[in-house]
C-alpha cells in the first residue's frame, strides 16, 4: 500500500452523527455538554486559543457567546471520545485588521480579536502546511471552514431572492417563501499526472511559489465522468491527449470546498502546447528528475508540492512505484 | 478491462470549447452557423423533435425564437464535425399541462407545448431507460439538463439577494451588486458495493421498482474523502463496518446533477441492522444470486438495476470478476 503520510485535510475523526440533525432537542443535549467544544471561524479564518506555545482550535461553547454570537453553528460530529465538536461563523465586526504592523510582510493583512491577545487567526493553508495542529484536528478545521465559507455566502434563496434560514443542526438551509432547500456544496476537481514511460508532465501557474511544478487540475463540469474531465483538461492545458485514466486517491481542499480527485492519465505521445492563459510553464520530467524534485535537490531549484497536497503523492507513486494502467475500467 | 457497455450519460461526445466561453463574438459566430443546434429543456424536460418513429434532441437554433425565446443559453460544445450545440432554458409558460389524459396513467403529468404536435417532451430517465436516442445524444441531454436544472434555480445572488446576470457562455452567473461569481454544481455522491468474500450487500429504498435492490449510496459533505463518505454511507445505512475501498468508475447522472463515484469496500463482518429510514431492506447476497439478479432469473424475483446505472456494473464486476482490494492507497 502506498503512503498517503503528510496529506492534509483527510484525517477527519468525527462521527458525523447525520441522522441525528433532524432532532432539535438532541442538538440542544449536546450543545449543553459540558465537554462540547466550538471550532470558531470568522471571514474564513479558524480562530485558535494561545495554549502555551501550542494553538488549540477546539474552544468552549462559552466562546461563541462571548465573541458576540454566532451566525450559524453545525454539529460537525462527535469524536471518537463522546465529545461533541460544533463549528460556528462569527459575524465578520468580532474580527477587525490588524492595525500595527509591526508582524512585517507576512502579516500585514492579519486579522484579530480586539482585547483578546489569547486568541490568534490564522488561515487554514499556514496551519495545515506548518504543522500548527495535529493532522485529526487541521481535518475538522477543514470541515468546519467549507461548511462555514459555504453558509457566509447563502443568506438569499437562490431560487427566489428570499432570506434563507439555517436547518438540519447547520447542514441546510431552507427558503420560508418557495420552499427550496439548499445542501452545502462540494465541487470535484481532478487533478492529475499525466505520464508516457519515463516521463510525467507537470505545470505550474503565475500564482506558484517560485520554483514549484505540480499535477495538472480542474473542475468537473455537469455531464463529465472524472476520466473525461481528467482527458479534458490535460488537453485543453497543456495540449497532450491521453486514453486509460486510473483513480489515485481522493482529498477533501477547503479552499474553499473542492473535493481533490487524484489520477494518473496515460499519455499518447510528449508533443504538448502549453495554454498560457491557465499555466506559467509546463515540462515533461524524467522519474529521475520528479524524485529530486520531491526530496528538494533538483539541479535548477525546481521543487514538487508539500505532502500536504495529494500533488505530492501522486507524484511519489509514480516516481517511485509506477503505475498499472491494466486495471479496471476506463471510459 | 471491464465492459461498461449501456452506462447512462457517459458518452457526451462534445468538445466543451471552454478556452472560448470568455469570447462573445465567437459565441456569436458560433450561434449563427448553419450547421448550429440546440437542446431545449423546459420544466426540467427535454423537448424532442419527432422524425417519423425517431425523437430528434438536436433542434435548429431557429426553434428557440418560435418557442418565445429562452431564459438562459449555454455553448455546450463542438460535435466532432465541428457543429456547435447549445442549451436552452425555455420559459414554463412555453410548455403546459396536457389537459387530455387519453394517453392514460404514465402520461398523467405529460408536458406539451401547445400547437407544436411535432414536439414532444420525455423525462430523461425514460429516454435513457427506453434508449429511445443514441447514447451520444443521451449524454449531451444529460450535461444540458444540469446545467439548465443549475440556472433555472439560480436567478438570484445567494450572497446579497440581487438579480444575477448570466456570463461565460452560460457556465457562470455573476451578481452586478455583490459582483460573486456563481458556478454551476456538481454534487460528488458515492455509490458502492460492501463486499465480503462469497457475498455483498444491497439495499432497496422505498422508492425503488418493486423487487430491486442495488448498492447503496450519498452524497460526499465537505471535509471527506471519497473513502470516508463510502464507509459512513455504508455504516449510517447498513451498520456495517468497512476498511479497505476501491475506486471502480464514475458516471454524470442528470437527476439533478450528481457525479457519481462507483466503489467496492471491503466489509469486516456481515452483522448489519438496517436504518429505516433510508432503506426499506438490505440484504447480503451470494455471487450465484448477484448473477441470477443481473440475468433478472433471481427464484423470488428480485432483479439489479438496469445497464443505465453504474450499480449494475459495481455489482456485474463483482459478480464475474471479483475485485481485488490490495492495489493503491487505502485512507
Amino acid at each position: 500500500l502506498t503512503s498517503l503520510e503528510g496529506l492534509g485535510f483527510a484525517l477527519d475523526p468525527l462521527d458525523r452523527a447525520s441522522y441525528e440533525r433532524e432532532d432539535a432537542s438532541e442538538m440542544a443535549r449536546l450543545r449543553a455538554r459540558g465537554d462540547a467544544r466550538a471550532i470558531l471561524i470568522a471571514r474564513d479564518m479558524p480562530v485558535l486559543l494561545k495554549d502555551g506555545a501550542a494553538l488549540n482550535p477546539l474552544l468552549p461553547m462559552a466562546e461563541i457567546e462571548a465573541l458576540g454570537g454566532a451566525r450559524v453553528e453545525a454539529l460537525l460530529g462527535v469524536t471518537p471520545d463522546g465529545a461533541p465538536v460544533f463549528a460556528a461563523l462569527l459575524r465578520d465586526e468580532t474580527v477587525e485588521q490588524q492595525s500595527d504592523a509591526s508582524d512585517g510582510f507576512l502579516d500585514r493583512r492579519a486579522l484579530v480579536v480586539p482585547g483578546r491577545d489569547d486568541l490568534k487567526l490564522i488561515d487554514l493553508r499556514s496551519i495545515s502546511a506548518g504543522g500548527l495542529v495535529p493532522p485529526d484536528q487541521a481535518s475538522m478545521l477543514g470541515s468546519a471552514k467549507a461548511l462555514m465559507h459555504w453558509h457566509a455566502r447563502r443568506r438569499f434563496c437562490s431560487n427566489c431572492g428570499a432570506e434563507t434560514l439555517v436547518s438540519a443542526a447547520g447542514w441546510r438551509r431552507e427558503c420560508p417563501v418557495c420552499k427550496m432547500h439548499h445542501f452545502p456544496r462540494t465541487d470535484p476537481v481532478v487533478i492529475m499526472l499525466a505520464v508516457d514511460g519515463d516521463a510525467c508532465l507537470l505545470g505550474r501557474q503565475p500564482r506558484f511559489p517560485k520554483g514549484m511544478y505540480s499535477a495538472l487540475a480542474g473542475f468537473v463540469e455537469p455531464g463529465e465522468t472524472i476520466e473525461a474531465a481528467v482527458r479534458r483538461e490535460i488537453l485543453e492545458e497543456a495540449g497532450v491527449e491521453c486514453d486509460a485514466v486510473r483513480y489515485f486517491a481522493s482529498q477533501p481542499w477547503p479552499f474553499p470546498s473542492s473535493l481533490m480527485i487524484g489520477c494518473f492519465a496515460h499519455a499518447r505521445g510528449r508533443a504538448f502546447e502549453v495554454d498560457r492563459v491557465e499555466l506559467e510553464d509546463a515540462r515533461w520530467f524524467s522519474r529521475h528528475e520528479t524524485r529530486a524534485l520531491l526530496e528538494r535537490r533538483h539541479p535548477d531549484g525546481l521543487v514538487a508540492p508539500i505532502p500536504m497536497a495529494i500533488a505530492h503523492h501522486l507524484i511519489k507513486k509514480w516516481a517511485f512505484e509506477d503505475v498499472d494502467f491494466t486495471q479496471f475500467a476506463q471510459h
